[in-house]
């Protein structure tokens, strides 16, 4: 049993191409060690899924026991599919603040959410209202994270519609400021 | 005090034109009513913003203060300003199915996820894993629905890479289907 403290790594990187997924993830697992802290990965999940009738849910179960292991979260951010984060990152994010367990993210975008829907207008092309508080994403995410203590790293990428690249979604300087501040967390708890 | 159970409204609905938004939360308030039940939805909050230090967090302290009230989460689903549901409102639903509260969703989009991402390809121009799983949306959220009982009621209109409209993202027949199940739930616990 790890008796480090055990953060949830949280981001679209799952989906990423197997070479670049495993590469970041083997940083981020680096990172965190010297930190002092355990990262718990959905990708380390040992899931049978060819014998599985329902492998979507075999993967939810799983992903969610090691939320509910985990004591906190690192998430990416980085825009991902379109102008917001990962769906399933934006879940797990609502999931471990309901547990009132710190979380913190970093995008490496430095576009913030109204300029990127709307070029900084108060209202999209479907005449939808975007909050024009220059975040990195909508309201809830923004505040969810500040509201557990935690804060989001900002990287330096300006936006492009057509999205950020899996390889422009890691950066290493923003994820190791926030294994620093989890590790102070820990340590003053 | 209502007795009878409250229900928050999660949805892109809040940045809707105020004259399309007004209307319809005014058709799921009542729908609820018909099925006894009460509504919480954030548009009801009167928040003095114009004072406020920090807008965003006022909002954001506000909506969270209603989920710890609700019971229940209905969410609007429906494909926002990209190819998923809205941030905030996946946010919500992972915070409430956290709390082992039941949620249940609507979208009126019948394109699944993956076709909608990569016209049914195993990856997306980015070379980024889709999930075939032929899901509303990531696995997160269409399992996280399931695990609390709910389900995610289906429309009929075809995905367009603008995206739906306000107008179409709402379906009076959708919503009575889950405002029904969701009177089930509280009857029978």
């Amino acid at each position: 049993m790890s008796r480090t403290p055990l953060i949830y790594l949280a981001g679209p990187d799952v989906f990423f191409p197997e070479a670049i997924r495993t590469r970041i993830e083997a940083r981020k697992k680096a990172i965190l060690e010297d930190h002092g802290l355990t990262a718990l990965s959905p990708c380390d999940n040992d899931l049978d899924l060819e014998q599985a009738q329902d492998p979507a849910r075999v993967i939810f179960e799983a992903n969610k026991a090691l939320m509910d292991r985990a004591q906190g979260l690192i998430a990416n951010l980085t825009p991902f599919r379109g102008p917001s984060a990962d769906a399933g990152t934006i879940y797990e994010l609502g999931y471990m603040t309901a547990q009132n367990k710190p979380v913190c993210a970093y995008t490496t975008c430095a576009t913030p959410y109204n300029e990127r829907v709307a070029g900084g207008a108060d209202t999209d092309q479907q005449g939808t209202m975007v909050e024009g508080f220059g975040l990195c994403d909508n309201l809830m995410l923004d505040c969810g994270i500040m509201s557990t203590g935690g804060f989001i790293a900002k990287g330096t990428i300006p936006w492009r519609p057509k999205g950020l690249s899996p390889e422009e979604s890691f950066d290493e300087d923003l994820f190791r400021e926030l294994a620093s501040a989890m590790r102070d967390h820990f340590q003053n708890t």
